[in-house]
Formats: C-alpha cells, sequence, structure tokens
C-alpha cells in the first residue's frame, strides 16, 4: 500500500505567496475597474538587460546549429560560468573561493530546499523569524520537526526572533543547534549583518561544528563597503557555511532561473560515529544524481552579467531598485510608519500603526489602496504586526503606492 | 553537530554516465589522434528544430522589453504549455488529462527522484533490473533501503530481473511493494510493453494499492500503433499511476532542459491510519515550495514542438534516429551480435559474445573500435553481460561505429 509522506500532513495552510496571489485575484475580479499595484511577492519589473538579451540569443543559436549544439551540460555547471562567478564574485573582492567550489542550479528556492537532503534527519535546525517560509517548510517535509504549534512553531525547531529590539539580528541560540538557516541581507526585514556580527556566528558554528547555511541573495543590493556581501570574508566560514546566490534580483531572472550554491573543500559534516565528511562530494553527488544541469542558453546569458557592460547594465538597474527603496522608506517614515531595511537591501519592514495585524493591514491596503504588499505574519509570528514592501516595482508605481499608502486611515 | 544524510555513504561507486565520461577522458587524453565515437550516455546530437529555435528566440525577446517581461511563472508550470500537452499527448489520443494533471519540470531525472519525497520512507521499492540509476540511487538516498549487497542489489528493495528469457518484461513480484517504477519504451533494454502487458501491473496495483511511477521518456519513439504510449491508456491507471514525460529525447531538449510529470487527481496514497489522501496536492505543494518552475523562454519553445510545423520537424529528427537504430541492429546482428530493441526504441541491447563482461566489452571497444557504448552491468546485475547503444549520433558517425564494431574479435 503506497504511503504518503505524513510529514506534508503538519504543514501549515497554504504557502504564503499563493495565498496573496488569491486574495489579489479576488479582490481584481470583483473589482476590474481598479489599478492594483503589486509589492507583495518580491518580483523584479525590469526586463532582461541587453548584454544578458544579446548573449541568451546567442545561445539559443547555438543550439540551432549541429557544430555548436550542446545536449547534457555538466550537472554542476558550465565551466564558463563557474569561472566568471568565482572571479568576478569572489577573487576580484579578496575571497578565495574556486570555480569548483561554485554549483550552478535553477534557483535558490531550490537549493536552500535541497540542500537538507544531504544531512540527516537527527539535524536540530535553527531558524530566523520572521523567516522566508521555505527554510521551515522543507525542514518540514523533510522530517525534521513535530507538529505546528497554535503560534506558528513547529515543534523541533529552534526559532531566533529578530525584532525591532535585537536591531533584527538574533541573539545566539541557547539551544544549540546543527544547522543554521542565516540570510543577510534579510528577507524580509531588509536587515544586513556586520562583520562583526557575522564573526560571532561563524566563531559559534566552528565552537559547536554547526554549519550555517547562508542566504545572501541580496548581496548585489549592499551599498555599504562595510558590510559582507559573502560569508566567506569571515575568517574560518569556509569550513563552516554554505553560501546560496541567485541572479533572480540580481539579473532579472525571476523568470529566467539560474542560480548557485557554494561548498568549499573544507565544509565538514559528521556521521553517528563522530567521523569526519567532507560535504562538497555529497552535494556533487546528489547534483549529479537527481538534477541534469541548467538550460546551456540560460547559463550563457547569466555569464554576459560578469562582462564589463553587462556590470554596468546590471547596476543601473539595481540602482533604480534601490532608489525606489529610497523614496518608500521616506515615504513612509512621512505618512507616519516606522521602516527599517532599504538601504542596503530591496525590502522595506513597517510596522503597521496601533498594532494592526499584518493581513489586516493587507486588506486594508488591498481593499483601500488597492496595494499589494507582504503580511510580515507570514514569516512567522514575530513578524506580527509587521509588512513588507518589496523596491522591485515601476517607479510611477511606487510614486502612486506611496500617496495611495498616505492617505489610508 | 550538524550531522551527514549515512544513506549517501551506502551509494556504490560513482554514478554510471560519469564514470563512463572519466574512462573516455582518460582514453582521449592518452589518445589525442583517435576519432572517439560516443554512443554512452544516450544524449542527443541534432540541433533544437526550426520552430522550437523560432519560438525560443522569441521568449528571449519578450523578457527584453518592460512590456512583455515575465517574472515568476507559475510553480507547475504556464498554461500554454500544459494545454498544449494535454490536448496534443493526451486528449488527441483518446486519453482524458487534463492541463491541470501536468507538472512542468526541468528534467524527468529531477521528477523520477524528486517524487520520492512526497512519499514516506516505510514504502517498500519494487525496480526493474536492469535499470536507469536514478530510481534505485534516489531510493538509496531517502534512506528506504539497507547496505548494497556483493551482487549490487540494496537491501529492501525489490529488483525485478529482466532477461532474455521473460522478454525483458519482469514477472509480478512475490513481495508486494508500495511503489513500482517500470519505463516503457524501456532505458537501457529498447523493449516496449503491450496494452496486456501494463494492463496486468495497472490490476496488480489496484489490487494491492500500489503506485506505479511509470517513465515514459522514449514515447515519441514508438512507431507501432499497437503499443501504448502512456499508461493512461490502460482503465483504471489514473488512480494508480504516475507518469512522467520528458522533451530531451523527443525534441532534443537534454541541454534546454524541459520535462513534465502527469498526476491525476484520481491518484490516492495512505497515511499510516489507511485514510486515503490525493497525490496531486502533494506533489503540487512539494513542487510550489522546492521549485520555481522553468525559465519562460524554454517553456515557450517547448511550447512550438506541438504546433503543425513543429510537430513536422520533431518527427522528422525522431525519423532520422530510428533509421540509426535499424542499421545498427542489422549490422550488429551481421557482425553476430545477439541484439534486442531498436525498433520502438532509441536503445539496442546487445549481448555480448562469449559471456564478456559488460566493462570489458566497454574498454574494449573503447580501445580497439574507439566507440563509447554503456555497460549493461552499470543497470544493475541482470545487465551483466549486455552492453547499450544508443541511436543518438550522427549517421556517418553510426555507420562507422559499427563497421569498427564489425572488426573487433
Amino acid at each position: 500500500m503506497a504511503l504518503i509522506n505524513e510529514n506534508y500532513l503538519k504543514l501549515q495552510a497554504g504557502y504564503l505567496f499563493p495565498e496573496i496571489g488569491r486574495r489579489m485575484s479576488e479582490f481584481i475580479a470583483a473589482n476590474p475597474d481598479k489599478k492594483v499595484i503589486k509589492m507583495g511577492i518580491g518580483d523584479v519589473t525590469q526586463p532582461l538587460v541587453p548584454s544578458v538579451v544579446k548573449a541568451f540569443h546567442e545561445g539559443v543559436e547555438e543550439m540551432a546549429k549541429a557544430e555548436t549544439f550542446k545536449g547534457y551540460g555538466p550537472e554542476q555547471g558550465y565551466t564558463f560560468l563557474r569561472e566568471a562567478i568565482a572571479k568576478n564574485s569572489y577573487q576580484d573582492r579578496g575571497v578565495d573561493i574556486s570555480a569548483d567550489d561554485i554549483f550552478i542550479s535553477d534557483g535558490s528556492k531550490c537549493d536552500t530546499g535541497n540542500i537538507q537532503e544531504i544531512f540527516g534527519n537527527e539535524n536540530k535546525i535553527a531558524i530566523c523569524d520572521p523567516v522566508y517560509p521555505v527554510y521551515s517548510d522543507t525542514t518540514v517535509m523533510s522530517g525534521k520537526t513535530g507538529v505546528c504549534q497554535a503560534n506558528g512553531y513547529y515543534d523541533g525547531i529552534i526559532y531566533m526572533p529578530c525584532t525591532k529590539e535585537n536591531g533584527f539580528i538574533p541573539d545566539l541560540p541557547t539551544e544549540i543547534p546543527d544547522l543554521i538557516f542565516l540570510c543577510y541581507p534579510n528577507n524580509p526585514t531588509g536587515t544586513v549583518a556586520s562583520k562583526k556580527e557575522l564573526k560571532k556566528w561563524v566563531n559559534f558554528a566552528i565552537e559547536n561544528k554547526c554549519i550555517i547555511l547562508y542566504d545572501s541573495a541580496y548581496e548585489a543590493f549592499i551599498k555599504d563597503d562595510e558590510i559582507p556581501r559573502s560569508i566567506y570574508e569571515i575568517e574560518g566560514a569556509k569550513k563552516v557555511a554554505i553560501e546560496f546566490r541567485s541572479f533572480s534580483k540580481t539579473a532579472g531572472f525571476t523568470g529566467t532561473r539560474c542560480a548557485y550554491t557554494v561548498i568549499p573543500k573544507e565544509l565538514l559534516a559528521y556521521d553517528s560515529k563522530g567521523k569526519a565528511h567532507p560535504i562538497k562530494p555529497l552535494w556533487n553527488r546528489r547534483q549529479s544524481t537527481k538534477f541534469n544541469g541548467v538550460s546551456y542558453p540560460v547559463q550563457k546569458a547569466a555569464a554576459a552579467i560578469f562582462t564589463k557592460e553587462g556590470k554596468k547594465e546590471v547596476a543601473e538597474v539595481i540602482a533604480y531598485y534601490m532608489e525606489n527603496a529610497k523614496i518608500m522608506k521616506e515615504s513612509l517614515r512621512i505618512s507616519g510608519y516606522e521602516a527599517f531595511g532599504g538601504e542596503n537591501a530591496p525590502y522595506i519592514w513597517v510596522k503597521t500603526k496601533n498594532n494592526m495585524k499584518s493581513w489586516e493591514f493587507f486588506d486594508k491596503a488591498l481593499n483601500e489602496a488597492n496595494v499589494v504588499g507582504t503580511p510580515g505574519s507570514g514569516f512567522g509570528p514575530s513578524g506580527e504586526g509587521y509588512f513588507r514592501f518589496s523596491a522591485f516595482a515601476d517607479r510611477e508605481n511606487v510614486i502612486e503606492a506611496m500617496e495611495r499608502i498616505k492617505k489610508l486611515n
């Protein structure tokens, strides 16, 4: 008799973004004359930059001719892309990561979910609260947790509240975890972590033989030179951290799909007898067995991000979004909201007025201002009373949305 | 302390195809003057067809303009592609599958591996021997097996030998499994299953509440109208079968990456209390949480396969490969080899002479004929003494490879 994975039954309600989509679609269907401005799921709006488009077309053209046609590529990604990343994103910034440490994938959502497969189910996972729901949902699916409590916490996960009081940087957990998800620049709070903060976490991981799963999908939005873009800028991190990065937000690849995971050869985990094993061959085996590489034209397109022209074009798009963030943060403050983030990150984390609940504010913003944002409580109980605005929007929509929010009672 | 998934330690040696690649690369490095003909990993050689290339370019162009730019798409795939598949691959052939039952992915390797996540680890898996190694390796990784025995069988898997004696169609297992992997047209033996054979399996699954995981990646190579292309041509199959299909071989997408999985709403599995649950929402949840959809231009390219021109062009490429298969099978027989498959499938399954071991024949063919095929034993112990040739090659290479094989002692 075929048996389901009963861990799926523990999962709560719908995944956050589909639920937002559902409420939004319902409203639009009922109010076809209203212009709804979407700043909810954090999806980019600017098209692919010219260098990327050109390389993408070239890649397609290569697939059209027998002499240049590409069949199965390496599961780890093409060397040209791995080398471009190693050089431009790491070595040129003084971080010693080699092409061989980089695994190309079709998305950080996939990677941050799939990574748990190479770790045993005895591991205790620590996550921030609020947090990108994929970390907790995939932890539940994998069978590392108990049921969900009334407050939205799953038994068996170590939650690390990120609040206004601790500046949205969690305190070190009192219960020692085995795997720790961290994300900076943070989704959803828009917070960044200083070198000193990250050093604290790396030291903690070394001391306790933990592994940090470091989601750095928004590193391209860091303006401040003092803020680390990679966890590997911290001494010792190569022994205790996996880094996830994506071209989704960096270069508008949310619909094009390309990302990567960095696993240095120094990174170790242990078997039940305490014997150390390098993690990189395990991930290599996982990817070789369950993945077949990213579409060749997509990898070719991604590599164009690292050309001279590509870098310039991508930087302009990022500057455009960050100008949005600046406008939004200023406008929200003028409207009397307390707002965080948005300076080295594309997200603004807003405290609702009078402790209004997050979903209540979502419905109010949708119904009265026709603006869609993301309810903070969807990211965890500590997000209750907060709301996330994404800077990924067209300028005129940003301005209009902020004007409409201003008029909300 | 971070703990590894110790099930990975049970996995044997390298995954088959990387090992072939390694030996081949070594030979090429040592013999740079030899022209090696590759018929090993079953990778296509013909470029994408013109209709697909045109649509692929159009998709890229849409990503280049703000008005037509696509960000995150539906995790399940775009409706235009799901509808094209439902109509052309199922409804027009009299099979009642709706667009909503179809989940677009980046590969059948991913799908056939990932599908086990939604099933509990108590399930007993049945696989054919020989078999596509992904089924067994992902079963081991998921923790459903014990260690590997000397003959290459993992404890806890039900192996179903496919031999010359049973026509490479397994007998019903005496121990009742919960999930059954079947693949027709078969990789590696090139065998097809008749309606009567499949009906036997569907009835067995209904009777025992099993689920059949039906890999139909090579259905496009079936010429004979009597052979079912989909398991859903069999009455009752929608209650007990998941079907996997791919554009990899059908339309040369091995480097472009697009496939799909069909899960009818009628398909049920059970929890430990015996309560029935539909499987489709579980897979939908898995895909929504751990996957972010296939690149938009790739989906647009895939949809072009179903246009009038696209169908004609793809059929021509398939006919080209199948003519290869015919040439190969004939030549191998003339050379005194017993050869199977290759009539409704792109693979030819060859018995070595004098019971030579598969890897021995691999090395002999590589060293003496400079031809790369796939050792049958790499697919399981019942493949020992066999060798797989793939029809995915250029015609002149096929002819030359067969001439060289003829001269082997």
